[in-house]
């Protein structure tokens, strides 16, 4: 048994290419399916046309079907006579022949009688039972479409590889075919790794994570024309891991494992591909951030690719690796028009020297086209996910990327739309009420909100992340939204009057009625977070009372929103928490302290934006007035 | 029973406000799936989080779980010793307390045991059995992720009315979200009318046609969110059509009927429809071309909408009228960033004042952005779906689009690619083959062939429709492909020789073997098409022997490509036609005439296009050699 242990990490590229080089690239096989479930799939075969289309010469109109030689001279004032010997309409074939000086009545889409040349329309014409006027020539041809005027028998009407859409089985069916060969959709299994990991069916227990990343891989398979299958968690031990994919190698064109991150898998899993051997491990840890640890292998003629644990490195070898392998397998061309977006960047980005950088990026419009933003978070965070519609690749010899730069960002999905409206700013309750009345109103703009408080808001719309900022600033002269224009390029809209006041449970148990009950020695507090004008609501307030922060149990403590804090009350962690009426449920009350002004920040480099006209009209609007003051604590301004 | 006849035909927009303010607007219902169920589904409530994610504080390396306090002043070389009291996987809770003075091993991921506030690296200690020592001191909270830092409990995660895509679904299994609730698809029924439909897995028989619309209907509301029921072809008769719209209306949320051609089924159904009544028909006509026939409905509170037969006609008011209102009640946002193109138009376009213009175009790359060209073919043309990218609309106001303005092309499907490289020109089998060889070495660009003939090609390139031309133009000198440069804009790349012959049935019945054959009595000919390089090499050669072309019996009709030549040939309609030796099969024989040179003009405007350059390369490849010199008749130039 040779043992490789790899300690040198190779390139993207040399691994792609050592991986290439041994996983098998021909497409999976082909299956032969009825032609509406091909949609999406990929044609395995040349398509010629067995027939004509339409098969035969066909009447463009309702009319008379002539030898147009006997229709010469007809006119208004002189028609020509000629004897009706029969009807056809369409789906029916005239049994007879048109000779001379007589004609049979047709219908649009018939077939033209044998003998006849031409139709006439019946706007020219007078029947009188079995004899009918012409008021009109024909010239021969017309209102006749050929047959195979369309489409010829024999003619090449698609190519093999084609992805077929609802045009191609148009025209599929126009030409018969009832079947069509396409090629199979590769079958991906897919483990999970991890004595943490848990599947979202299972309930979390102490020390326990949901599985992402499998359903993160399932997903993508899909999206990507594989086939995926779950195969579950596999535990961190040596022989299960090599029984568990020495099983599954026959009955999967990929397998994946998707990492713990616990200490050994690893380790464990480099040695069990290469003794599984032919030719076993290939890649053992790769330049990229992030996703170094990944393990790249062919076993038995069928790839294992090892991914990383951590979301966000699991993603990006996925990306990197997995979508270019599954859809060249699978017969569909790489990411392409739909998924490439060309934006500019407005901050420096970043890289390390030697690796590869796999960033997530969000992406929202200006006036000039898409902007690309780096999402915050590291390897491990979720968010990174949740808030990124794609990512940006710089390469090892590259160390940043200069703001105003042209880069090309990756959709994670083609079904991601980048944004049109992004709102960052302080959490509020009925801006999610606001943004689905925008929607309803205006259903093409494509919103996001994004909670980091007022000071993160404001610093948004500074970066140009933010078309618009959701704010409640209080200075210290006890005024609300008084900003320096040359601090900030952007001009305030009315919001709406929302009061700001205790959490607490049902039956407010402990009483808390007032600021100076937060001092007690028997009150745990929740705070928000630095930057939430919820916190700088309650240093305000403490200024005004002369009471030291210090003095509040649980200050240096924070949740990040005010369904968080309604949230840690609620499960007994703290007694009580500041926040807005709308948070609560009828698990707890609300005592109403200090009334304030919450508005919107309109960034002024994307004021002329469609999307966002139709907030600023949207927020004008009688329907949310009403959103506004139907709910609890709430006035419009 | 008040009859309503409309003799008016009404706009768009007032078909839309009329049908839109019967028909119901609101979303079809909701659904619980399983997760990974609902990719592309439409979220149908508020997510907001259950739990914190990481739902634990979290070790972020391997190393030692310590209070931060015990390891003040600690170096390389005076390292604090601690008691290990234990070892904590990732998945596993320690159970015990750090007091002061002892720590425990910790694995990345796992919990934070209670009582420590940080975590050493394990590459900053020396572990020796229950004892380790600590070489540099850690701050609290150094390598620990807080419980929440990621989402925090009661956090608005997603809102009503996302479309879930693989990365909407990874956040969901994050937060343990095994069941999600989304829209139901609306359910849309599908009828075929008119005698002369059949489906694709029917015999075609004299005067019948295979339905296309239903298919291409059936496909089309896949795409938009739909799930369509095919309920087959329905009779022309008053009766049957009352019986099977009438009981099918509380079946569906949407009823379609493809209308037949033949007379009298637009007649009957604005009928029925307005005898079921409630409030019956509400459209019947409207300015669009084509589709003008139409008919929209409520019926019993359900739409229904009647299309013309025709299936660009058909098409037109699906576009215009069906996906919208399916895209409505699925909760999906209007066609949007992935089916919308900006491209500038070449060519004037001219359109019918009054009438609302539903133009099939199709896309083609430039160096600037996209270029739209119409689609040549009427409204009873498929070629214009199978051509056709997408389409442009012409208001009823205007008549015209001038050349180079830029105009919204809408795509058919959001699967649709527009055209990288597009090739023009004469029919040829090998291009067809040199185009697979062209795909499987650069897969991203997507190509297209259309065979219109040599003088068509030429034409194309002109347009700057074509990037690329496939041309055999024989000059009057007998030389080929001598272009002269003010003519045309374009360069030549040599292809190869191929032998042009006659084309007969096995065996060569009658004999043909020199060109003086096809002037005899007994001797029925297929022509090629005008404009056609193999016409044009016809013609010179009957020069060349001083033969009358009028002396050939069926000069006068023609096929469009070789392989329809052969397929004439090989039915018996004709006794010869003249073709390339690569369109017959075991039926039919070649007698070789003359060899001609096939070539590719570029065109100049383009080649600087990444996909030109390829097609370039392409050809100068031995891959392509080997196909053209393999190809019966074919040698590489």
């Amino acid at each position: 048994m040779s043992r490789k242990i790899f300690r040198e990490l190779i390139s993207v590229e040399e691994a792609r290419t050592k991986f290439y080089q041994y996983a098998p690239l021909d497409l999976v096989g082909v299956e032969l399916l009825s032609l509406l479930e091909t949609l999406g799939r990929v044609l395995a075969e040349d398509i010629f046309s067995p027939i004509d289309v339409p098969p035969f010469d066909r009447s463009a109109m309702d009319g008379f079907a002539v030898i147009a030689n006997d229709t010469l001279g007809a006119a208004e004032d002189s028609p020509n006579n000629l004897e009706v010997i029969g009807d056809v309409q369409a789906g029916y074939v005239f049994d007879g022949l048109i000779t001379g000086g007589n004609c049979v009545e047709i219908s649009t889409g018939a077939p033209l009688p044998a003998g006849a040349d031409s139709v006439v329309m019946v706007e020219y014409t007078q029947r009188e039972k079995n004899n009918v006027d012409i008021y009109k020539p024909a010239s021969p041809g017309q209102n006749v479409m050929s047959a195979g005027a369309d489409i010829q028998k024999g003619e090449l009407i698609l190519l093999k590889g084609t992805l077929l859409s609802s045009r191609e089985l148009s025209v599929l069916a126009a030409i018969g075919q009832s079947k069509i060969l396409v090629y199979k959709k590769p079958k991906i299994g897919i483990f999970s790794s991890g004595d943490e990991v848990i599947s979202a069916d299972q309930t979390l227990t102490p020390g326990k994570l949901f599985d992402i990343n499998s359903i993160a891989i399932s997903a993508g398979i899909n999206e990507n024309g594989g086939d995926p299958t779950l195969l579950g968690i596999i535990e961190d031990d040596f022989k299960s891991l090599e029984r568990k994919i020495g099983e599954n190698l026959s009955k999967y064109d990929l397998l994946i494992i998707s990492g713990g991150t616990s200490a050994g898998m690893g380790d464990m899993l480099f040695e069990v591909v290469d003794n599984l051997g032919d030719p076993g491990l290939l890649v053992h840890g790769i330049k990229v951030k992030p996703g170094k640890p990944t393990i790249l292998a062919v076993c038995q003629g069928v790839p294992v690719i090892g991914l990383p644990g951590y979301p966000a490195s699991a993603l990006s070898i996925f990306q990197l690796f997995v979508v270019p392998y599954v859809r060249k397998i699978a017969g569909l061309s790489p990411v392409g028009i739909k998924t490439k977006v060309k934006a500019k960047v407005k901050q420096r980005l970043r890289s390390v020297m030697g690796r590869h950088e796999f960033k997530p990026m969000n992406l929202i419009k200006s006036e000039t086209g898409w902007l690309a933003f780096p999402v915050p978070g590291g390897s491990g965070a979720i968010t990174s996910i949740a808030l990124a519609d794609g990512f940006v690749e710089i390469p090892d010899n590259e160390t940043f990327v200069l703001p105003n730069t042209e880069v090309e960002i990756t959709l994670f999905s083609d079904k991601i739309k980048p944004i049109d409206l992004q709102i960052i700013g302080s959490h509020c309750s009925v801006l999610a009420k606001i943004i689905q009345a925008l929607y309803q109103k205006y259903p093409e703009y494509h919103s996001r909100l994004i909670g980091v408080g007022t000071t993160g808001g404001i610093a948004a719309i500074r970066r140009g992340e933010a078309h618009v900022a959701g704010i409640h600033l209080l200075s210290d002269t006890g005024e609300y939204n008084k900003l320096d224009q040359n601090e900030v390029d952007a001009f305030v809209i009315p919001g709406y009057y929302r009061m700001q006041g205790f959490i607490v449970p049902k039956g407010n148990p402990k009483n808390i009625n007032k600021l100076t009950d937060l001092i007690r020695e028997d009150v745990l507090f929740m705070n928000r977070n630095p930057g939430s004008g919820t916190r700088v609501l309650l240093d305000y307030l403490l200024l005004q009372h002369k009471l030291n922060s210090d003095s509040i149990k649980g200050y240096s403590q924070y949740s990040k929103s005010h369904s968080s804090v309604a949230a840690a009350v609620k499960s007994g962690v703290v007694d009580v928490g500041l926040g807005i009426q709308s948070a609560i449920d009828d698990d707890l009350d609300f005592i109403p302290l200090k009334e304030e002004e919450y508005d919107f920040l309109i960034n002024n480099n994307y004021r002329h934006l469609p999307a966002v006209n139709a907030f600023i009209d949207i927020l004008k609007s009688e329907r949310v007035t009403e959103i506004i003051n139907n709910f609890p604590g709430y006035r419009k301004k």
